[in-house]
């Protein structure tokens, strides 16, 4: 059926079996090639309120960056990307004054908004916007602002579905996507769903993300677990680097 | 800000002193309000080769089946729904041959290709349909096919984004679902962020859909980490039954 | 079936008899209800690159801007929506420069980008914004940079698939639309039907936009045939007005 | 700019010119290469409703499917696409009883309910369909049911926002599509717009469709309009022919 089955058939074998008897021990690998000419790096909310200490989500999320290395682990992707000619895409997240009036919203959707995180303005203003919450981790910037870097519209709850993201990546013939940013089990997650729907090859980089943590919830593992299920890959940083250098050989 | 803010403010201050402090204790509760002129229950994937112990993937759910009750769950919220005239949608996952020779896809979906699972003729053909694995299960027939549910087009991966659940919610002037059905952090969680995407309130019944486990992955917890996460409420299946019912005194 | 279909049984008789006898004379209206608390009123495009005789795409729509009096009736539309607090919505059109390293598009597309139409410098910079093509025509902005007005991110062909339109009018429960703009049958009808697909009501004020006309193509023409045949009504300005006052008495 | 913009300098300098002057001549031809590894033909609608003496819109378009030579120009695409080993899409339009209970919707989206048009039984029922105006014509059956053309699950009003037909091209690779099939400004129009802002390259064959016409509207003359401003190219059924053949040579 599927060309990429051939890539691991010991393991399907194994897990037919598994899944005729009881348990399986664990999911086969799918793998996705990586060729810069269809390509990208996608960076979801790469943004102070979740990465600074001043952010307001920090306090959220800071075990889990510290624990994945989340902060270095995206700067490692950005770095290797531009070297090695990958085209790469932000999806940022911002609010503006009319969106703290929606009727209604979810869980931490609600929590965003109180914590008037990631907020503008307006989209015709850039005041106050440099060194904010919403603004991009300053060391980020050289990768993200040299000009070509597709910085896309907002998204504006979790997914894609209300920006720009896919246009932008077929308008590039871009039919995989390596994906990483802030947070897993939120925006990640979201996109990588969306993207799948909408007919894209996608990898996460499980490592290169960071989710909320409470006393009874852990993102974290919630991301993990969705990735390895869904996606057609989920790989450290260090595999995905490898991976993008070795289209450069 | 807004309105159903004030459903909770105890909650809330609790938890941005959380927040504001170190780890919070845990999210606050959002809620959602029932009413039958714009709340329509939705269920996916009510079919047998996820329910039934002939299903090809009986086995990766058959543990979070049994440990959440789903298939009694899905029925009391099928029954519910019918004695208190709320509208019934349901989002069927169907795969016909050409689907088969799809050229890429994620590992999970990979593993339903591989299991001919949920899989028809055709679209045109209804031979071998009575009873197999893409069936509805035989116990959920009297409310699925009454005539007044509607059948969507079958999701194609795991979320609505390629059928008309969203058009037919719509065209009933419906903007708040209560979601079930099969599996948790697969279609339901999937159908749960588009459909909040899309701009509707949704409230999961965490315990009226089940998830597949191996040995390294618990879809079950992931899944409901993230109704509690995302959704506007996770509610267990008598908590929705007595909403439901306390719309009709 | 319908209930708007009391609204006008007599003309549905006439139509079907036609229907039925050879070319009908012509097609049944349906009308939309205007009532502020779900409707509102969504412009595409008032920008200065169709509506200033100095815009780059002036020549192109002109005759059927003096025709119609589109600048005039869009600025009676956005004065008798915020009289009568009718919510506001405005769909701009802005490139980047990377949108201009598209790979592939349409025939106006192309032309768009030629033209270097709705040019911004970056979704982070204002540098030359302020009275160029792509900022709002000046007798527009008391209505559009009031603060309550919602601005949403660039749609970026000519449809809102691209950007939050759809999601803006959902969280403020908005499930009908008065629509108007420019240019007539490309961003205005792509509107059109890309919100009646999402489910919304849609009536079109078909004087309160302009469209492209070359010596062998009339789009203005082409846009009114289909506003008639797909909206749910198609209204001059001065109809709309009435309804939008006749709400507040 | 654009690679393709090399296709028609001529063209382009002169459309500038008359930009700059007055109003313009005629608009550019884009193009479109055809490449069966990524081009496949789709067809809207090609069913009894509009294509039979006997289907209940006949009388609305059979004059301008008389003038378009519609019938056999569509079985002529289709057979030289399965000769030339393209790959062949079919978007279907059906209806089901509930359908008819959808609370509003456009003009001829009513008139479509108020004949039945379309109408099927229910997804999961064949029964009367067989030569129904549902049903495909018969002379295209051959090619639409060999097994190897995949019919999507039914757009619901006008465009493929609401079914599987934009995930399904994707599956197989596809990013440029020659569209044709009933009716051209509406159901090949939605097609053409909505497959253009989900980022593929559509030409439409402009005689392979027809349109409703009554005493005042012309949509054949709307439709033809609008594919030549805003797919990437308008070809009639021999031009188009003969880029498919020629790429078999």
């Amino acid at each position: 059926m599927y060309p990429e089955k051939q890539m691991a058939p010991r393991f399907y074998n194994d897990f037919h079996q598994n899944v005729a008897a009881a348990r399986p021990a664990s999911l086969p690998a799918q793998g996705m090639k990586v060729d810069r000419n269809n390509t990208a790096l996608v960076i979801t909310d790469p943004q102070n309120d979740f990465l600074s200490p001043k952010g307001v989500a920090w306090d959220l999320v800071k075990d889990s960056v510290a624990k994945n290395h989340t902060i270095e682990n995206i700067e490692s992707l950005l770095k290797t990307a531009k070297e090695n000619k990958f085209k790469v895409f932000v999806s940022p997240h911002w609010y503006y004054p009319y969106d703290q009036k929606w009727m209604f919203g979810g869980v931490l959707e609600h929590l965003m908004h109180d914590l008037k995180m990631y907020q503008r303005k307006s989209p015709l203003s850039l005041e106050g916007f440099k060194g904010s919450g919403a603004d991009f981790l300053e060391r980020y910037k050289p990768y993200i602002e040299d000009g070509q870097t597709v910085i896309t519209s907002p998204h504006k709850i979790f997914g894609p579905e209300a920006n720009d993201l896919v246009l932008q990546l077929r308008k590039q013939a871009i039919s995989r996507v390596i994906l990483a940013g802030m947070s897993g089990n939120l925006c990640v997650e979201s996109h990588m769903r969306e993207l799948i729907e909408q007919g894209f090859e996608v990898a996460v980089v499980h490592d290169a993300t960071a989710s909320a943590k409470t006393n009874d919830l852990d993102g974290d593992q919630a991301a993990k677990t969705n990735f390895r299920m869904i996606a057609s890959a989920s790989w450290s940083t260090n595999e995905t680097i490898d991976k993008m250098r070795s289209v450069h050989r």
